[in-house]
């Protein structure tokens, strides 16, 4: 159970997956990467201490996986907050199928994230105001907007997004991006169908994160990201997504079940416990 | 490192839901069970040797996931060959959403898996005899069915399936039957597109499997499974699935990715190495 040297991580999905990508790269594409379980890293506090690799699972048949599957453990504050399971591929060829990318009008003519979140700044706070590392450009309105306009509509939403300035070349790095920016509009998908939005209704956390990666894809070239809820229970939502680039490849698939708690105003406590 | 006491095991995926179910029942529903990785276990021979639990998760604000989070290895002679992480959940109200059952004709106008198999049995050879303890009933043509009469069509397979036989009430068992029988179908949605079947011209294996439960359902009641491939690409096809039961509730959603290496005829090996 190698410890690997501890280091301050601005994000415990996508470092994991920089961190193993550059360990022993065997293989040349990241395959499924899947982090899972509660990783509720309250926002200010996302430090990790340092990355646990348990094991790299071995393949019984060795040739029926050219590539290498490590599990691995992010430790905040000496406690377990989150795992990783990543594959790594070396390329070959095989069947090849995709859908249709959906419509969508183009990333320019849409509004920038400052300009949706400009008429809420009251109700959003800092939220509105901080510099984003990612260019989110929503198709249609966001959940405070559509919360605001009552349109509530299907459980659907698309964004076009980008890395706000160019990335170096290395693939990898392009991985972490947009690993990184898949978990920021997916579960916008559960909220819109019920008129709800972050912050003002609901609490809540990722339990798990999954994405699979089909096509080669620069993370600072714009990307069409559709998102659609199939249901909602139990307190929890789960959200798919499909990662397109502008030429119409489907280069990612995505998967977020997220905890979903609607705020309610508590009743005052009883005087006496 | 607690290791579980050994045992025989029959499926690598289901028998850990088990194990880590009644180990600590602080819920009372599994919520998301997803085993990773290359779960390469060759036929015959899914004897696992034991099962070890590596860690329970911890949530970093604790109230934010009312249940448990468990990272369980299998261990097959003596080496890791499969990581499960499974979570299990008290249940809770919240936002309510699904989408439509699609139409399908009833079960039991349907051929039984004997029948399809009946006119390939000299292909299929044990394949088309054996017993089998899911009861499946293709919509449509399966894959080798498809194959020999040319109706590739869409990337979309739809069976109704049930346990032969009734299961006792527990909750738990349903969970890990069903688990069982998500397997066998869900894929053939990634093959029927290219006209391509198991055995003739696919060497397979499930690379990662991943199944979100929504709502309470009976395996040995009829569920209709319908699965789609969104892409393949690289000697990998992904297949989504979502579980229904027969009055129309969304029960469970699943997604796998297969390793699927089109067979070819190796050229002889040359006389001397």
């Amino acid at each position: 159970m190698p410890e690997r040297a501890g280091r301050a991580a601005a994000d415990p999905v996508a470092d994991p997956v920089v961190a193993e990508g550059r360990a022993d790269p065997v293989g040349d594409s990241v395959v499924a990467e899947t982090p899972v379980g509660p990783m509720a890293v309250p926002t200010g506090q996302a430090v990790v201490d340092g990355l646990v690799r348990l094991l790299d699972l071995e393949a019984v048949e060795v040739d029926i996986f050219r590539g290498r599957s490590p599990r691995v453990v992010a430790v905040q504050h000496g406690k377990a907050i989150f795992s990783l399971s990543a594959s790594f591929q070396a390329v070959e060829a095989g069947l090849d199928h995709q859908g249709r990318m959906p419509a969508a009008p183009d990333p320019e003519t849409l509004p920038t994230l400052a300009q949706r979140y400009a008429p809420f700044a009251d109700q959003l706070g800092m939220i509105a105001r901080i510099p984003r590392p990612i260019d989110i450009r929503y198709v249609d309105e966001p959940p405070f907007a559509r919360r605001a306009s009552g349109n509530r509509g299907e459980p659907h939403v698309k964004v076009w997004m980008r890395t706000d300035g160019a990335l170096p070349d290395d693939p990898l790095l392009h991985v972490c991006a947009l690993t990184y920016a898949s978990d920021f509009t997916l579960l916008d998908s559960v909220l819109v169908t019920h008129g709800k939005a972050w912050t003002t209704d609901i609490r809540g956390a990722s339990l798990d994160h999954a994405m699979w990666f089909h096509r080669p894809f620069r993370a600072d070239e714009w990307l069409l990201y559709e998102s659609d809820s199939p249901s909602a229970s139990g307190g929890r939502g789960l959200a798919t997504g499909r990662i397109w680039s502008r030429d119409g490849r489907h280069v990612v698939s995505v998967v977020q079940e997220g905890l979903l708690r609607v705020l309610t105003r508590r009743p005052e406590p009883p005087p006496h416990d």
